[in-house]
């Protein structure tokens, strides 16, 4: 089988880490039976500047009539509002409908590590995602206002495939590999105790849709989105998938990265119907940037994670299990996780593991 | 003088904290001239269940028209919707414009705990709290949308209270207690990444705010909201005062309070134009209800931050130190701080340190 990989790296380290995703993809085992193709694709706000958008359309025609999933790096955004710029990864969650962000949340083991082994599924299409904003002039200054958008068919779908992921890692914990978790759960986040409609909505349709027939070996449990937080740090080796609206979720992978040592480790994937795009969960890092330092884990995990949702399970575990042996071995560490290692160095270790 | 203090135990574990509020009160030595009366008012869950109305218009009026102050515990909240029920405490900052919600983060001095101490500064009327909701049906099932409203008015006053309560920390600091902070540190969040109207108004307000001329020795920083909970994680000890939009001050503080150790210790303050309401940040925690082991600090924190806000440091700085006092010594704790003692016991042992 041949893949047709888009590679959008985007700005800043962005650069550094999507090259390194090519390079393991093509350094698969022959044995696989795996092929790949890639396309350079542009994105970004560098892209903005030089074309006024920062999602061209040739991108995501590109993606949707060619390619069979992608890799996308990080892009700066303005933190002010810039007219006609709007950051190019939102746009391409809606507009190729990757209604999932999956972010699986592991730790390395190693004495004193506490063990954590969660994935977080982020609503990715609504909420206040939406970005539907205005803004007025009163007596007493502006006003502005934005929609948090909930839909009954986006809950639910989010929280399917919460339900099968759930199942999915079960059913790799019953092949062996060591667990931390005694059966799948999964954890709906909320604020409906404020947000009685939107939320609301969001926890019933979750719930209905997690109590279909066959979920019934999944646990189903409730945070509020504060309390989430506080108990992903108090206590993060209790959660096993924890779903949520767009803009919780997005804070609480981030949240959850801080617990395993670094932004730098974590990976995502957006996921649609047949078709999936792999992310670091790290921005752009302008700090960074050009020094060659920049951790590639998180992009190779994307990698793995994309492989996963396109059916290729064996060729993900492999790119994982030579993750895991570096930062088991601990060797050859990038600077966030407290090495000295340049990104080439920790690509070239993470290669001959393959 | 005397201060008239409210006392709004709600429910749960609110009834067993907000008793040691008013005995702490009530010990202050006679040596600071202040006096207290207090008067027993009602909300929350069992009072929506006996009275029909979470709020009622009682405790609102003489809050209003005979109170100082007011100690407020917790309420139950049920997670679905019920018709006529609204959360009491998200009512009573609205209605009394208590437009700052005030969260000191401290760690206890000690070997290898890590020094925090920042104040997290929630802006406490808007944001998506307005609760303007509504849900329709479309082909495609149920949708709801709720308003996420940020003004410049509130985003400006809160980010003065901000800059303020900075300044007043490092004078504090300059009187001689021992400091993590090199100098007032103002740090803005928001997602103005995404949001660019709502989030990027009150970015823009906060920053016009706290360049006036009475904060020329604030440094002013800025974090997204989901960087900003990693960075908290990572290290803590860099941030002073973060002032933030409703719901992220909320979700926040949280974080913050897993930190230190519990959320039993956190205290806030309800603060508007001459008014404060002391409310510790834990809920009604139904699940150690009724045990008599509740931790009471961050209810008597929070009586000492309504003290601060009402003029009365030095009556403030005595609870404080009584308290820290308490648990640096760390043999009288409550079982959320791994210690095995009650409620009472505690009391009285920090009322002894008065
Ligand atoms: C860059 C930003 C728009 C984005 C988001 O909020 O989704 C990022 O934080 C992420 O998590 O992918
Ligand atoms: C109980 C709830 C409505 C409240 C809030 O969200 O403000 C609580 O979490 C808090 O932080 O005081």
């Amino acid at each position: 089988r041949t893949l047709k990989i888009g590679l959008i790296p985007g700005d800043g380290i962005g650069k550094e880490v999507i090259p390194a995703g090519k390079r393991i993809l093509e350094a698969l085992p022959a044995s696989l039976g795996l092929k790949f193709e890639f396309i350079d694709l542009k994105a970004g706000w560098e892209t903005f500047q030089e074309t006024g958008n920062a999602l061209p359309e040739e991108t995501v025609s590109i993606l949707k009539s060619e390619c069979d999933g992608a890799l996308f790096g990080a892009v700066s955004s303005p933190t002010t509002a810039v007219k006609g710029y709007s950051s190019p990864i939102v746009a391409l969650r809606k507009k190729l409908d990757l209604y999932a962000n999956v972010r699986p949340v592991k730790s390395v083991r190693g004495p004193g590590v506490k063990p954590i082994d969660m994935v977080i599924v982020r609503e990715n299409t609504e909420d206040l995602y939406v970005k539907e904003e205005k803004t007025y002039d009163t007596p007493e200054g502006k006003v502005a206002e934005a929609i948090k958008r909930i839909s009954q068919r986006a809950s639910s779908r989010i929280a399917t495939i919460a339900g099968e992921i759930a199942l999915r890692r079960q059913k790799i914990r019953e092949g062996g590999s060591p667990s931390i978790h005694k059966g799948p759960l999964v954890t709906v986040t909320h604020k409906s105790n404020v947000l009685s409609q939107t939320d609301g909505l969001f926890r019933v349709t979750a719930r209905e849709a997690l109590a279909a027939g066959r979920f019934t070996s999944v646990a189903v449990e409730e945070q509020i989105v504060d309390s989430m937080v506080y108990k992903l740090f108090r206590q993060p080796e209790a959660y096993d998938v924890i779903v949520a609206p767009n803009l919780y979720g997005d804070i609480l992978s981030d949240g959850a990265a801080a617990l395993v040592g670094s932004l730098g480790l974590v990976p995502s994937a957006n996921v649609g119907e047949g078709f999936a795009i792999g992310e670091p969960c790290h921005g752009s890092a302008p700090d960074i940037q050009g020094q060659g330092i920049a951790n590639p884990i998180a992009t190779l995990r994307s990698a793995a994670l994309m492989l996963e949702f396109l059916n290729e399970e064996a060729a993900a575990a492999k790119i994982y299990e030579a993750v895991d042996a570096n930062l088991e071995e601990g060797k050859l560490l990038n600077p966030d996780l407290g090495g000295k290692a340049k990104t080439e160095e920790v690509v070239q270790d993470i290669l001959r593991r393959l």
